[in-house]
């Protein structure tokens, strides 16, 4: 069963002129930073009422986030994640929904989660992640 | 003060194949629709946890969820919306960081809430939208 919304990955050019915005313009407050070197991104997590805002940028241009901003010059929201209290079942769920899958299992994601991602083909454009609470 | 993520605001090219996906895919249950004649747009709601997913269909082809859909034919995430205690303040305090306005003031919004956005050049890509609890 999906719970929540854990988080939304936002593309950014420059982590630290996006952390700025997010501080002085929306007045929320940075609690973390860190770099995930396996996804070659540089991330930073806003809390905001329970959902983060996590904001990525890229350490190479081979990352995933850079191709993204390729697209997108200005940066945009990359990929929206469920939070869920069974992962494998709603992986089941989704497969037996027809929904085609990035990850047929789980993988360690950010946080000691497991998280698995669905394509966006199959899910009308949003990039989508499960991962567990 | 930011307090929630009150809802991401999603583009569809069908609302009726977006409900099944979330519906039979994702396990979520639709609780609302609506149409928003003033908006040119269909709606249909999912609260998760709080936050609400809000699927946009376009009614006209002049709707700026049409014009979004044009660059997205997939459709994806046209905005997020954060809640909070005092708009105007939370307006004046984005506009004093150098945020570009879409809305000076306050506009009503769905569900009788206050609504303004701020412009995505300002915002690094993310179409952001401010809301009255």
């Amino acid at each position: 069963m999906i719970n929540k919304i854990d988080h939304l990955g936002i593309a950014v050019k420059s982590l630290d002129e996006t952390v700025k915005y997010y501080e002085e313009a929306l007045g929320l407050k940075c609690e973390h930073r860190e770099e995930v070197p396996s996804q070659k991104v540089r991330t930073a997590f806003f809390n905001v009422g329970g959902t983060h805002v996590e904001l990525l940028e890229p350490m190479s241009p081979d990352s995933p986030i850079a191709k993204f901003l390729e697209k997108n010059p200005n940066g945009g929201v990359h990929h929206v994640a469920f939070g869920t209290s069974d992962i494998t079942a709603q992986l089941a769920q989704a497969k037996n929904a027809g929904v085609r899958l990035l990850n047929e299992t789980p993988v360690p994601g950010a946080h000691g989660k497991q998280v698995a991602f669905l394509h966006p083909k199959s899910t009308f454009g949003v990039l989508t992640e499960l991962c567990t609470e």
